[in-house]
């Protein structure tokens, strides 16, 4: 296959922005299909490919008639969180390879549906989860490959971005966190941080996540938010109370001792960070200072000494450590989205549909990940209680080998 | 009362060391007795006095004759944390005041024995948490008090302090971290962060802990140290197996809703950080970099430009909100122990004695810090299980007053 035939599903801000950014500048791939339950963002998209490409997709508001109309060889599902699992699922029961976009699910069973789907039609699936291919992210898992932490025993990560202009704007600009946010109390976009972490301990792949518990804080930061636009501010949302809480925690257990902590943290003024930290038996990494400590470096009592002292060292391991898909990286792919992890990401997974290649983030990773959002609800809901997560690959986590989604 | 005549009861490195560095500087304070039950330190302690003050001060081996014996206004306790609820409660009985050094309890009856023993005598009790007064957690919980952050939500701390060489030299330092590393598995050391936390929080007056849960890593830290030092270690611990988990994670949840989350790091290599954290719907303190991130502020998904911009920039706000305490320290103060803290808290106890005033860190704070190492005990044996945190006021946190250590 020496060029591929792409459906865009979901033509919001992710879908538009990765049709126009990414799939319209990689030359061996045409739009093909184009799909939004509005028609005016199926409208602004097929003008996109029309001035990009010369070529008209073809449009619809149906996306089952992008996957049995034979317009595409894959689809990149862009939609709002509550139609990811069902449109993957429909996609590889139509044989359609298909990439979806992270977000979490809203019970087990949309899990358990995307692996019967799956194992049954041995269709392609590639959880399209962009950070898995930053570069701090792969630079420290190929330390920890070599090494550099010696054991592992715990992860962290958040999701920290002050999103309350985007929720409350959701009724105008339709997005789907708003309800979401609304009603549902969870740790609901767990997989920015526990993808990389997933990959670096070998979950599903040696290891596994076994269990969990989450609290969450009160929600008091998207009311505070309102009364404070009142101006401006959809005035539906005047006097609403929120269900999620602003700050939710969520711990999990591995079969293999290592814990994992996760924070999701929305709603209050702040600045981004996805916290990665690893620690082990040798040395950590935190992603904020962007700072690797290893054993026999310098120590100090003056903890803000330390964080001046080592601050971005984490560039000094690049030489030995950045994966090759990194350091050939040009400085014009790192102008894509998000500093080139995008582009990073559809390259294999263009590359994987093409040569028919083993998906580098499968439909395991994608369902025990995208569990996390219905298992913290369940645990935030009963108090913190210990929830189990479910053994998706049924066993084989024992026998699959450990794989990186790049080489390291 | 013009001077006071305190007795220093556990003689190990925290006792000998507030001996020396801090009683024996106080004007106002007169050391009458010493103990310990190694003979060797109550020897040096003895010499430590004559050679400073020139008296002789009383010493036993059997902290109940320091109790009985009317050598002392007062008692400060340091030993071993098995004995800081047993030798306060015996204090308090004694009509001894007493200040019981931080560390947590093995049960909760310890707790509800410390809260009984001070209901029914009323002698003084104060937590020796120094932490309380370090200068960034006093200068952030005077900006919360002044509105700062908004409202606080969640709050986060760390015990993270590199320990393995204390832990495994206990049977020839004679330190009690050992047999606990060896023997338990919890937050075995809460205090530090969560003391500030919860005076922020105003726990125990006008709000409370409600319940927790935690969870642990597998243990390795210690394991690969020992095998690591073969030549130098304490050849009894080759071998060993070690209970204590290298990270604990808990998780808090508060009446008021706020969730306070901890972290217990003693095993791996790596710098001391409490991570005193604070989070707000106007904005965050981070202790790590010693930085302050209000709404408002310039933005970046640059995460590690953010920490270098704002390094450190607390200091910009001390002008405006450090308690006078800190502003009125002089250089020479400065250099007690642990930059000051150490030095401030015993002034404050000395002069609580002193005046028959409130203690700033009473019987209620104590029980109640304390019992989150028992419960975080219960919570990981039994694999996370939510845990109650008893109310040990009795409800009087709804009637109690907020009341910060010092001045704000």
């Amino acid at each position: 296959m020496e060029r591929l035939r792409v459906g865009v599903i979901g033509l919001g801000g992710r879908g538009y922005g990765m049709l126009t950014g990414e799939f319209l500048r990689m030359e061996d791939v045409d739009i093909t299909a184009v799909c939004d339950v509005y028609p005016d963002r199926c409208e602004r998209a097929v003008a996109a490919v029309e001035a990009a490409r010369g070529n008209t997709p073809f449009s619809t508001t149906n996306y089952h008639e992008v996957l049995d109309g034979g317009y595409c060889d894959a689809v990149y599902i862009a939609t709002a969180w509550e139609f990811h699992a069902e449109i993957s699922v429909a996609a590889m029961r139509a044989g359609v390879p298909c990439g979806v976009e992270v977000g979490g699910a809203y019970d087990l069973e949309e899990c358990y549906a995307m692996v019967r789907a799956y194992e049954e039609t041995q269709t392609p699936f590639m959880f399209m989860e962009n950070c898995c291919y930053n570069k701090a992210e792969l630079l420290v898992t190929s330390m920890a490959r070599a090494g550099k932490f010696g054991t592992v025993v715990h992860c962290h990560g958040a999701y920290a971005h002050h999103l309350s202009d985007e929720i409350t704007g959701g009724n105008v600009n339709r997005h789907y966190r708003l309800r979401n946010y609304m009603n549902r109390n969870c740790e609901n976009y767990p997989t920015h941080e526990l993808g990389p972490i997933a990959k670096l301990l070998n979950i599903n792949r040696g290891n596994r996540m076994v269990s969990l518990v989450a609290m969450s804080s009160k929600s008091v930061g998207l009311e505070e938010y309102v009364n404070e636009h009142k101006d401006t501010i959809d005035p539906t949302l005047i006097g609403k109370k929120w269900a999620q809480g602003d700050i939710v925690t969520t711990i999990i257990k591995c079969a293999g001792g290592e814990t994992i902590t996760l924070k999701l943290d929305t709603t209050l003024p702040r600045f981004y960070n996805r916290e990665f930290t690893v620690q082990g038996t040798k040395g950590l990494y935190e992603m904020g200072p962007n700072m690797v400590f290893l054993e026999g470096m310098k120590e100090s009592f003056n903890t803000s000494w330390v964080y001046r002292e080592y601050h971005n060292n984490a560039a000094d391991f690049e030489e030995e450590f950045l994966p090759k898909i990194w350091k050939d990286m040009t400085e014009e792919q790192k102008k894509g989205g998000h500093g080139g992890m995008d582009a990073l990401m559809l390259r294999e997974f263009v590359n994987a549909v093409k040569d028919r290649k083993p998906m580098p983030i499968d439909v395991y990773d994608g369902a025990s990940w995208m569990a996390i959002t219905a298992l913290s609800e369940r645990s935030i809901a009963l108090g913190g209680a210990p929830q189990e997560i479910p053994d998706f690959t049924h066993g084989n986590w024992l026998v699959r080998e450990p794989k990186d989604v790049v080489e390291m």
